[in-house]
């Protein structure tokens, strides 16, 4: 860290991009391919089938508002399906938290969560909602509570206040008539200070006594299910039976979003089905303990991506294991990557590159790619106000003769790099169309400028 | 390079992973969780809905065999969904591309591409494939023809045996009667030598002049479609017609694949879903240029994983961007977790572990996460032989009570780690029990002999 932690906190930074974004369905959603019979060939292909281009229309749920100094993020309903994060630094040492969830913001996190675990961390709360407020970083905490969460927020209003939403884990809060008094005092906290809550149940700490329960029910069945269905049940009994509670309690259904996380990918598919099925409460996503490295983001995206796809999912947090040393607002990151590259939002102009092959110089081309894409996440923290739309951009950097073209033509920007043998020369592609050709030494340094011309002629004009 | 490249050649080593492996659906596939009334609860919760877990039944395929040195591998039908990958070394170059296909093979690729461009890389064939098959490396090689393949596999009959596929881009063998003569002198090749092929269309390089043909014919619509929709239509339609222009032209519909790749998620979905609906010819999976770094792992997965779900795909490749010196094998890990995630195959034990939150100790979880994920992976080139089944074991390794017990319980093994402020014990579950309770300094060390032990006891009888 090149500046003191206090020096960091008395910057001044924006919003994170899309807090305010309204839900403009991109138009090919709706676009099918069905195409007439005399667009076929006539050598007996059988005809183009129809299918609809893009996610399914969005599974209809309320809209949860979450609030904080005055301003207002809706979840669910048509609202922006919403990134969130969670820190992983003591909450009791305020400035620390302060700092990663301005990085966690900043990085693109639209609700940053915060584990609120002792009357230490309980006491800090307020402490670091005011640091963020000071630092300009406008997004809304959530308090994550598990077994002490009905004294820590009684105990400390002040906590309860500043907090915008509660996470409340209703197989962490003891057992029998103490879970329901507990539960039902987190509840009450939540309808005097007016914050929604998300009941957010996972299999790791999944209520045993409900479970204990089912699996009797199902074991005097005449064909009993596995163990595993009546496990999946549970997690989405659970939820939805607490949230029916909180609303008998007093609560909003408005005020109410759920999660019922597991960590294979199968059982998450098949939960939230089953849960959006049952309910019109917003459903946050998110593949519990996903695990580290590429396997962490394998797994989340397979299991977001075909829900999401399936129009479920209101909000997702993408929970991977950081490297030692690595990067937290990673996951916001990958959170990001899913969203945009399935057409659901724009965050940051995206580049499409060619894997290389035998034709290709390696070398050349990943070090244009990777420099462009650096180049163009850098910028983006003052172009997102200065370009409005940029967050939309293709740019393609391709390898040879075989994709480059075609590839770089479908993009709004592209260079076809010259592949082992063939003249060294890198045409250059503006909205479809051949421009200049690149060669020599400075190929990447023209092809940046080209990159910032166009940015600033295309997008600039609709600045404010 | 530690060894010289010809110390590398006299290696002996195994097939990889997979390649004998049969299609065991996983039991939970057929599973379904349709609770009975009486198992869920009485305050209003809508009962589950019965969905399916796991993928949807394989879209039916016809069943391709490709063959090499006396051995056989299934392409579609019920066979497993194999990985496939392609080497970024000069063809030329047959010392360092059998290398190459040496590291994508022992990662577990099944099938591995090499570009064919020149005469001098398709002279170089036939001893890349003998390189191979003294290392014992025992892996299909298929060669990528654009432009000039008809030449080359003509001029070049051993290059034409030695390789046990070819892929032909309809797109790239010139226009009007010159791309039909060169199409069908390929395919002749292929029907003489008995070789597969894979008819491998990529908007980068689609026919210009049947786009050309079916936009006039949309355009001539009283309600014309969008550009992109006939695009889309106009890869279909390549890869399909030109498929039965082969069969017309005497090769066999079992020796014939298709792909109609783009570089956007829902085009490539659309498309793929639409080709399954229309042949039944097996269908290889990729989202071409898919760039760099986690974007790249991410619009692959989201792709993939949606279309995966729909049962279509037979093969996949994931064309990953390497960074700078970075490792080309990636692209087979995050196929084979693609897969694995998906519960469609198992290659390698999985580490469930959570993200950290503040109130787990992040540096230490984090380690032995890290230390036990890199020793199962370092362990399965010797394990896979002597210990079968050991690649869908799962190992969770958690930060803190919350999840900790309950995700460690559901894993084969895990470990709970204390949390901040925990009693410093690390309770140890096997098989679902509790069983030892670690403490401290050599927590890491301990737990790698349990799982050692584990692997050996129940893995080691199975053994041959």
């Amino acid at each position: 860290m090149s500046q003191s932690a206090r020096t960091k906190l008395t910057e001044t930074n924006s919003a994170p991009t899309g807090v305010s974004a309204t839900n403009s369905v991109p138009a090919n959603l709706t676009e099918t391919n069905s195409v007439p019979a005399n667009l076929t060939e006539t050598n007996s292909v059988p005809q183009s089938t129809g299918v609809l281009v893009g996610a399914l229309a969005r599974h209809r749920t309320r809209l949860v508002p979450v609030e904080w100094g005055g301003k207002v993020l809706s979840i669910g309903g048509q609202a922006p399906v919403l990134v969130q994060s969670m820190t992983n630094t003591d909450t009791a040492d305020a400035v620390a938290t302060a700092i990663q969830v301005k990085e966690l913001a900043l990085a693109g996190s639209e609700i940053v969560r915060i584990t609120v675990n002792t009357p230490e961390a309980a006491k800090e709360v307020a402490a670091i909602r005011e640091h963020l407020d000071r630092m300009g970083i406008s997004v809304p905490l959530v308090g994550d509570f598990h077994y002490n969460g009905h004294k820590l927020l009684t105990q400390f209003p002040e906590c309860a206040q500043a907090l915008s939403k509660y996470r409340i884990n209703p197989g962490n809060m003891g057992g029998g008539k103490r879970r329901d008094d507990n539960f039902a005092q987190m509840i009450e906290v939540a309808c005097r200070h007016n914050k929604p809550v998300r009941i957010g149940v996972n299999w790791g700490s999944l209520d045993h006594e409900l479970l204990a329960r089912m699996m009797d029910d199902n074991s005097k069945l005449a064909a009993p299910l596995g163990a595993q269905a009546v496990m999946r049940d549970a997690l989405v009994v659970s939820a939805i039976s607490n949230a029916r509670r909180a609303e008998e309690l007093g609560l909003s259904p408005n005020a109410i979003i759920l999660s019922c996380k597991v960590s294979h990918v199968q059982d998450l598919i098949a939960v939230y089905r089953d849960l959006a099925a049952r309910c019109d409460y917003p459903l946050h996503l998110g593949l519990t303990e996903a695990g580290m490295g590429s396997k962490g983001i394998v797994a989340s995206t397979a299991a977001l991506s075909v829900l999401l796809q399936e129009g479920i999912g209101d909000t997702i947090r993408i929970s991977l294991t950081p490297e030692p040393g690595g990067d937290r607002a990673r996951e916001v990151v990958v959170a990001q990557e899913i969203l945009q590259t399935m057409g659901l939002r724009a965050f940051t102009p995206m580049v499409i590159a060619c894997p290389g092959c035998g034709r290709t110089s390696s070398t050349v081309f990943q070090e244009l790619a990777d420099r462009i894409q650096t180049y163009l996440r850098e910028q983006m923290p003052v172009w997102k106000n200065q370009y409005p739309g940029v967050e939309s951009m293709n740019v393609a950097v391709m390898g040879c003769v075989v994709n480059g073209p075609g590839e770089s033509r479908h993009a709004d920007l592209g260079i076809s790099l010259p592949g082992t043998g063939e003249v060294p020369a890198a045409p250059v592609f503006v909205d479809g169309q051949r421009t200049v050709t690149l060669k020599g030494d400075h190929i990447a340094e023209e092809f940046q400028t080209i990159v910032q011309e166009y940015v600033s002629r295309r997008y600039g004009a609709r600045a404010i």
